[in-house]
């Protein structure tokens, strides 16, 4: 790995920024540790000391140093920087450097470059009421949470992408590198085009440990660890060291060589055309915990994993411990950096770049703040006309994807579309009429859809995806993840965060709402009838249902016009999660565009054209999925030939969260519509696309809950025929009809011959199946003729 | 990349592999294709073909080719191999082997070596009541399903730690290793002793496409990909081509040198001390879809994505296409291979490995066969004494620690414990005492436990940990995971998988119940309160309960002696997934040793200790986990202090599957036993450890269920103090004994000013933490004085 030699800092520049880490230093200590005296002014004594001393100081030091020298680079280029920070419990390192610059004042205003100010920022720290312990929502210039690691890098290239003048320097972890997300994501760099996307630095900062264990990375020698991050994609340039002023020389070096060389990438990429060159990157290798206390107790601290929290922990009743932190914090010559107000001396505010430029007032960070809503073309030109429901099939996500197409069009630079390799096979391909694949790695003849300039983004990560969308919104702009119902599990843990995020941005004043996570789960548990048992989960919609209904929506458009009028309408939303589950595989039609609309504007409603309750029904049959709708209206039609005095009415629901009581979810129906729709004694026979207890979770304060009986998928089924699928998870028409048999008793005697047939059906089904390996023709070719 | 020049193949030796290979692509294509007609007797009609096409061929060469040149050297070097097969789809192939080589038909009697049994092995490829299209529980000899990607390596580890003896190939795909779970996992190697541990021989086989997509590592150059694999610690051989002959003698060539350094390697590490390096592996590249048609319909297949699935579809409706499928299968010269009988000829035959080492027939991937039940120590030995309920505090993992310590002495060689570098700070670091971590990379002088002997395996990859732990348990032997509560959501979606597996080895007869998995959830949401609100999550227990009942098990053991008991009976079970979540800071001790064992062998029962209903309560409390025990406990103190005319029972709910159903879940307690506890017509106020719904979700069936009003975590708090997490939850003692107070009407007023006081003290401990940053005396040094 080269390290540059250059010395790039006269005496003064090294003396400034110097000053300027050890502000950032002092401040975070101060966070880590004091209630009050902050300046110092009296010696220390117990009472000073948090009672609770919650902080990591490990990670800080090396934080601090890069975001200082970024400063230095920021304002001798004066260029759009961001730092994205992905080492955990960095946070007292950021918000000092925010409070320093001055973008924390700015965004908590009662927290003031003064005395008293400095106070309120160490209390706050880990405190009750305050901030937590990881760069979070809560800090300024922030988009990632140091808290569930990985995602820093794939958030740096989301950041970076379309905002071709913005550096994205993006210090990562040697814990965090461990990670399976973060390790998938160095070959972002495949993705991202210097011409028209801006630049990421990696910054690989090995201080070698996590909590209580050496980092891999950081032990495997220089000569391996070169090889993988040349592997990766990256030229790297090693900084190394424990004297501060060598090391501030040869940061100051690598980074104008990286800037240097990352101007000539993209100015080579946007004079001819772009090609995938070796981007640069720093290892920066600076011991844990450095500047902290060497020894304490007689273990050493400094360089090893024991100074990943608080190097020193009996302050409020060991006097040595005091004693050890005040001199700590006294070699950072606090009298010098700050006045006698408290306020940082001038000579360490110049340091800072001005308004416009500093990191923590960076309006990318803040997306909310700059996201442009989306041009969307009109809507109701896409529809599919719907001369009689069900009498004709259509494709809902191929119907979207000409959509999605004209979209592109109409938002040429700020939307994208994210999946794991599945566009194509999801039948969203009509967005390749106008747009590529982005791909900057060799390329073939025979290839098609691929180029830099392409929007859609496609690797085999549901990670990286998920990561490269969140970076994208969280900086402002729009974006659609379409993957697989059963693998978007892979990223549950990644949706929970981005749920905490948004429900700080709501909390937080000054952050503003950002572009929704739109999921559009389109190979679903119903049709994995080819793929087989591994392929078939629905609980993703269970998992996303348990954060903060504030930010949830689950949306279940049951065809190609409904699919059409949601995602119309989450593209129009911020700050949501919305998952859309739709089938991509032909199939009935239900709704002309106006019934369309209005249904999903209700999102639940009697569907009138197949009851024939007149207002007061026998059963209620419900339904939530392409297919159990299908499955319902074919258990109608069956019930209607067969017992057409039943009185049947028959309530869609597309928005899940109708369901809910007011009191839980904004999207809740009121008691009173939910008894008029469902009545509170009648049976309701419910096909749901998912775990059936869903809605019984959902739906156990409703006055007729205990007449509510879920059909729904129970874990069974492989490999087989689309019928097969529901049968063997009991969500078939002929089931559905016999379970109304089964709750109408006053059906009489007739009824139990016809339940027999049904039962008949049934078996007749599974025998023809297993033999012949294909539904049989009066399920594969039934349409609802009423 | 060094590409073996050798020509290790006589003449008849390459005939003789090349005549296996073709036997195992003809059965591959004869699986996608066929219904009838096996051998070809007759020319191809369309009834022969199956009517729905679902399958893969693009993947299946490439693995048919690896297994056949193992195959080789199995029987040359007579040493226990084992396959993992990586690549998604990838079924024909390895079922095709299976059955050639006879332990297909060791596991399935009726699929036999002759026409029927071909007949048969084509039929239930991919059909109704047959098997997936992936390599799966289904197929024998393998542990890794080809459904969810990315998992292939670190099983390979799992299978191969304390296997000495054992080589794991594992054929990782070029679209899989895009994974996060599989781009950390090539790090493992630094956690393999090759003196203790069997070899992992990664195989890295590059056939360029995904679905749609070519794959990143096969776009970055052979310079590149090389520096990367070095980075990750191996040493890499080419082999690379499309002509048959040529890559036959270039694999084995490579074959052979890798296995000779592996020799090497273990030889070394043996006779001195086990030191860390390069292992040998193999990047194969050869063409996807290879044999397959070339072109159809003036596309080109062979060699692109194209031949990603059937790469003829309309055979059944075209004959062109049929002809050409016909041409495509008697290209593999099926007249040389098979009798007429359709039984593989003598030579074919011959160049499998016999039965006590063929790949499919391997113990290891059948680990329920060889598993050892663990020896355990006497659990009562561990526990804590107990003289009145809540008189003193235990540490429940700290006393778990000690008896884990002790087992891993009783079992040297078939116990591990996995974790993202939290065994320490979960505080199970007594077994530290008998064992280190495994550590193969450099250390330093001042690293503490770690070792190239540790039995304990720490990398910061929860999918890493889950992946080994998985492979160690599919071969038999046993383990821990110990992770913090919200973090565990990131191996999601491989526990769907894993208990998607163990339902399968409970369908097919001739898996055995392999040892559970066991979740040890330590540190979890409501002990957040320093880390905030990216930590906390507790919806894993959701997340789980969703599989089938048959294998999943939840448990919330209150207090130190509980935890033992419940530990103590998931190390003897098999076949389940044991989700434990259990606290590991300092905590009360409710029961002594016997009524714990007794207690949870019940799973749920009345605290006679805290209630005073003589079995007629007003009130039932429930509790469910450490912290809403102690809540509730505390609740009820202040009750019985302040209303001691209320009669108050507590019951207690440590195994979560008593509340459901009995028709639900096989540990259900029956209706009558669930009435008798917590009545038909009291209230009952459930405090629950995680989001309260699913308490609702569990009883909705329940007599009483409207009766039940839950408490638990609703995605409030963030940094703060342990009780302030309750009470922003509403979780806290004064609220549960509010939410009482509400629900018995009959306490008339006296109960109103009791409210009010219960509410204002409320208030004062949110002004006092706020302001002092630590929980008021009253609550901190609580204890049950009754």
């Amino acid at each position: 790995m080269p390290q540059v030699e250059a010395r790039p800092l006269s005496d003064d520049e090294l003396q400034g920024i110097d000053a300027y880490w050890r502000a950032a230093n002092y401040l975070s200590v101060g966070q880590i540790y004091l209630l009050a005296n902050p300046l110092l002014k009296e010696p220390l004594r117990p009472e000073h000391i948090k009672p609770r001393l919650l902080g990591h100081w490990g990670t800080t030091p090396g934080l601090n140093l890069v975001y200082t020298h970024l400063n230095r680079v920021i304002r001798q280029r004066n260029r759009d920087f961001m730092m994205v920070t992905g080492p955990g419990h960095g946070g007292p390192a950021i918000v000092a450097h925010t409070w320093l610059e001055g973008s924390w004042t700015e965004a908590y205003p009662n927290t003031g470059q003064d005395e008293q100010g400095m106070a309120r920022l160490f209390k706050q720290f880990s405190f009750p009421g305050g901030i937590p312990s990881h760069v979070a929502a809560d800090v300024p210039g922030s988009i990632n949470e140091g808290g569930e690691l990985g995602y820093s890098l794939s958030h740096a290239y989301g950041a970076a992408a379309d905002s071709p003048e913005l550096v994205v320097a993006c210090v990562v972890g040697d814990g965090e590198a461990e990670t399976g997300p973060l390790a998938a994501s160095w070959h972002s760099n495949k993705f991202l085009n210097p011409a028209r996307d801006g630049a990421v630095l990696p910054i690989l900062h090995l201080n070698g440990y996590k909590i209580a264990n050496p980092t891999v990375l950081a032990r495997i020698g220089d000569e391996e660890l070169t090889s993988l991050l040349r592997g990766y994609g990256h030229e790297p340039y090693l900084v190394e060291g424990s004297d501060p002023a060598e090391v501030h020389q040869a940061l100051a070096a690598a980074l104008d060589a990286c800037l240097d060389r990352i101007d000539e990438i993209q100015h080579e990429a946007r004079a001819t055309s772009p090609t995938r060159v070796a981007w640069p990157m720093i290892v920066l290798r600076t011991p844990k915990g450095w500047t902290g206390p060497a020894t304490v107790d007689g273990d050493p601290i400094e360089d090893t994993w024991r100074s990943h929290q608080v190097p020193l922990s009996g302050v409020r009743t060991n006097e040595d411990h005091l004693r050890q932190l005040e001199s700590w914090l006294r070699s950072y010559r606090p009298e010098e950096l700050f006045d006698d107000a408290g306020r940082p001396v001038a000579s360490v505010l110049d340091l800072a770049p001005g308004p416009q430029l500093r990191m923590g007032s960076s309006p990318h960070a803040n997306g909310g703040l700059v996201a442009r809503d989306l041009m969307l073309p009109r809507v109701a030109d896409y529809a599919v006309p719907v001369k009689a429901p069900g009498a004709e099939d259509g494709d809902p996500t191929k119907v979207f994807g000409a959509f999605l197409r004209d979209t592109f069009v109409l938002n040429p630079s700020n939307l994208r579309l994210f999946g794991p390799d599945e566009t194509e096979s999801n039948r969203l391909n009509a967005v390749y009429e106008v747009t590529d694949k982005t791909w900057l790695a060799n390329r073939r003849d025979t290839d098609e859809n691929l180029s830099p300039e392409g929007r859609v983004l496609e690797i085999l990560s549901e990670h990286t995806c998920q990561g490269w969308l969140e970076g994208y919104l969280l900086t402002g702009r729009h974006g659609v993840f379409s993957s697989y119902e059963a693998f978007v599990h892979i990223v549950d843990s990644m949706v929970n965060q981005h749920a905490k995020w948004l429900k700080t941005i709501n909390r937080v004043g000054w952050r503003r709402p950002i572009p929704s996570l739109n999921y559009l789960l389109t190979s679903h548990v119903w049709r994995q009838d080819h793929n087989g048992f591994s392929h078939q989960d629905p609980g993703f919609i269970d998992h996303v249902v348990n954060k903060k209904a504030e930010v949830v929506r689950v949306y279940l458009p049951p065809d190609a016009n409904t699919l059409l009028s949601t995602m119309d309408h989450c593209l129009r939303t911020r700050n949501y999660i919305n998952v859309v589950v739709a089938g991509k595989q032909p199939q009935p039609n239900w709704l002309d565009w106006e019934s369309a609309a209005l249904h999903c504007a209700r999102g639940i409603g009697v569907w009138d054209f197949a009851s024939n309750d007149n207002g007061d029904p026998d059963v209620v049959m419900a339904c939530a999925g392409d297919v159990p709708t299908m499955e319902t209206l074919a258990a109608v039609s069956l019930l209607r030939e067969h017992l057409p005095e039943l009185r049947i009415r028959v309530v869609n629901v597309v928005d899940l969260m109708r369901l809910q009581d007011a009191t839980e979810h904004p999207h809740g129906l009121p008691d009173r519509e939910f008894d008029a729709l469902f009545t509170t004694d009648k049976p309701v026979i419910f096909a749901y696309h998912g775990y059936p207890w869903l809605i019984h979770r959902l739906t156990y304060r409703r006055n007729g809950h205990d007449n509510l009986h879920v059909r729904g998928y129970i874990e069974e089924g492989t490999t087989t025929t689309p019928f097969d699928m529901v049968v063997l998870n009991n969500l078939d028409r002929y089931h559905l009809a016999m379970d109304v048999i089964d709750r109408v008793p006053s059906l009489g005697t007739r009824a139990v011959s016809t339940r027999q047939y049904f039962a008949d059906q049934r078996t007749r089904h599974r025998v023809h199946v297993t033999e012949y390996g294909e539904d049989l023709p009066e399920v594969r070719d039934w349409r609802w003729t009423f």
